[in-house]
């Protein structure tokens, strides 16, 4: 059965992720659909790629993910469809692939051209979906559009290094469920670039000089449990993708708060890591 | 698979969706559970309606669209199972139905009675799951209910035309994600009754003299990238269910607001439209 | 194909749900994953809890629960797998178990030890998912831990009883999706210890002294349906899950307010009994 994911901006209520699954099927019965998420904050090109990017590896090769945000077509935001790493997205000509994959060359890539041909209603009920289905059984990328060789990059998710290489500048890239701030900076940048020195992370009036590999290395657990008061201790931590996170410990941004509202920390605010 | 797809106002926390999935594969493990919507406001019908109406379509034939929204049953709120266009709709006959389906009619309706015979917990859980499953399964509608004619009607989602033929007042009957205003409004029925006459769409205090296609045509792509200031521009559009909605572009119903807050406008007021 | 649910607070945005979907499918692709709620309040093993007890029992034999609530291993948080009933429970030894199976002696219990040998991300994604792939496949709890005889328990879930027999002290442990205010008193102890005596439910300000069967009991159907008033009267009621709950009549929390608003209840409240 070969995987079709789908990470959209459509939220939850309306009939568009409902009318996406069942063009799925009825376009091609043995799909299994996946739903990445729906609930990527319109538009936001930047939090779709992180999202897609923390999720694609854990899938099979083969598998096809359709990526549905801002995906209107237009002369500056066209259709296309790429081969990486053994797995296939189709999405927008919008710098979302370039966020994903900045590391990683894509295998193809191609321009899809069948819209010029049909009448359609959405890009991702009829284009997309045709698209993904056409892969899904076998077909081959030239098929349904131009080969290219380049596509938009969006550099915006890139932290900055100075000239004598003792400071990173990195930027919140996103706010997870957790209330936890996520910046762009890896754990591949901090060392390359940290070499093993000590350091001091900055964010916003906070400053850091450890980084945590769990969340509870800040609890001492010789300390007896109806004793310990570490709810709501901040962290700074390399999280589970890899990236720098500040985070307060077991924080419900719904209730208590987490780190982002807490600590007073945005999207795009500087996240700063100091070598000594 | 015969495909079984639910549309509820359970919300997607507590364990009422899970509930239902487990008992639909403990009855038939071969079903595929498509969820088109839990997040339908409690007890609304005409937001229901909306949902599948636009959904279903896109559906392969034999697909079992369970509704579970007001669906507790009385004297007055009796369940129904329908056959539609080879699709078929287990729900209340709460006039949903009617709303879902203003122009076509139903090839066989039957009031569900298996509930006279047994204990259950919820409607859905027990006995829409139990009608769906037989159905996936090939069995017929008379064995689980009887055959009936008539159903309850509602026809608050028209839109009301005067006798001079020159004005439709509809009204809105629904909010999506975007916080784009969609009203009752139809392609056809703008078609049928402007005869492509010149016309104003009036909402609130907001005039349109034109519906576009897509939301994009209100962009100038002869203005550098840079310089446009497009994003919040109010339209109207017939968006991709052919209803007219009214927009605002690339809005964001959670931070910077979407059509319906910025203009003020919500559910059931009017949108008029006025042919010259 | 072996089911494996999901049961987490990682909500619907992030990437980790569609991040444990693809390393279910990469590791065993015939699983049907099923989600029960992803929205679990943070930490809330009393909500998970909850909302696992009143599903898992709808699912076939053989199904896999997976809990990824509170799941970071500590010295005091092993992860666990359970046999319960024919079902598989995988989760933290955090006390959500004791309160799913009060009344039930789960078959087997293993402390799982895999993460012992492996580098992993995070509890749920790399642990979690290997045991629940191991399991679908047939694997035995032993092969991926070693069993062991006792686990946490806590028992605030609980409601108290008088030595007089005659007063039941329960306390809110769950607020649904419609407002609906649910204490953990259960129709059976209620008939246990009331042996159908008259009585009085307390909550607040508020006192019933009859519980429902069904939410529209309270309606009087022999009044014209546009006479009727019932929108927002207050009701007790056992729920489908056989829980005492307080219900506002076709409440939403989200516009007019349910229950939990409307008669300030809040978690952890009390609601009383008592019989005359």
């Amino acid at each position: 059965m070969p995987i079709i994911t789908l990470t959209t901006d459509f939220g939850l209520k309306d009939h568009f992720v409902g009318a996406v699954k069942g063009a799925i099927l009825k376009e091609f019965s043995e799909a299994s659909i996946i739903d990445i998420s729906h609930q990527i904050t319109p538009f936001s090109i930047t939090e779709a790629a992180y999202v897609v990017k923390n999720s694609y590896q854990n899938f099979p090769e083969g598998t096809i993910h359709i990526i549905g945000v801002d995906s209107e077509i237009s002369q500056e935001n066209k259709p296309i469809a790429i081969q990486l790493e053994n797995q296939f997205f189709i999405c927008s000509d919008n710098g979302i692939i370039s966020m994903i994959t900045n590391e990683i060359k894509p295998d193809k890539i191609v321009e899809i051209t069948i819209q010029n041909k049909m009448e359609y209603r959405f890009t991702v009920l009829d284009i997309f979906v045709k698209v993904a289905c056409h892969i899904a059984r076998g077909g081959t990328l030239e098929v349904i559009g131009n080969k290219i060789d380049k596509i938009k990059k969006l550099y915006e998710i890139q932290p900055s290094i100075n000239t004598e290489q003792n400071q990173i500048v990195g930027s919140v890239i996103y706010i997870d469920n957790f209330g936890n701030v996520i910046s762009n900076i890896t754990k591949s940048i901090f060392q390359n670039i940290g070499k093993g020195r000590d350091f001091e992370v900055i964010a916003r009036n906070y400053t850091f000089t450890k980084i945590n590999k769990k969340y509870n290395d800040i609890v001492d657990f010789s300390i007896p449990i109806d004793k310990r008061q570490d709810d709501g201790k901040r962290l700074a931590i390399f999280n589970s993708a890899n990236f720098l996170e500040i985070s307060m410990y077991r924080s419900n941004l719904k209730t208590v708060g987490g780190a982002a509202n807490l600590l007073g920390l945005n999207y795009r605010d500087n996240i700063t890591i100091r070598f000594k």
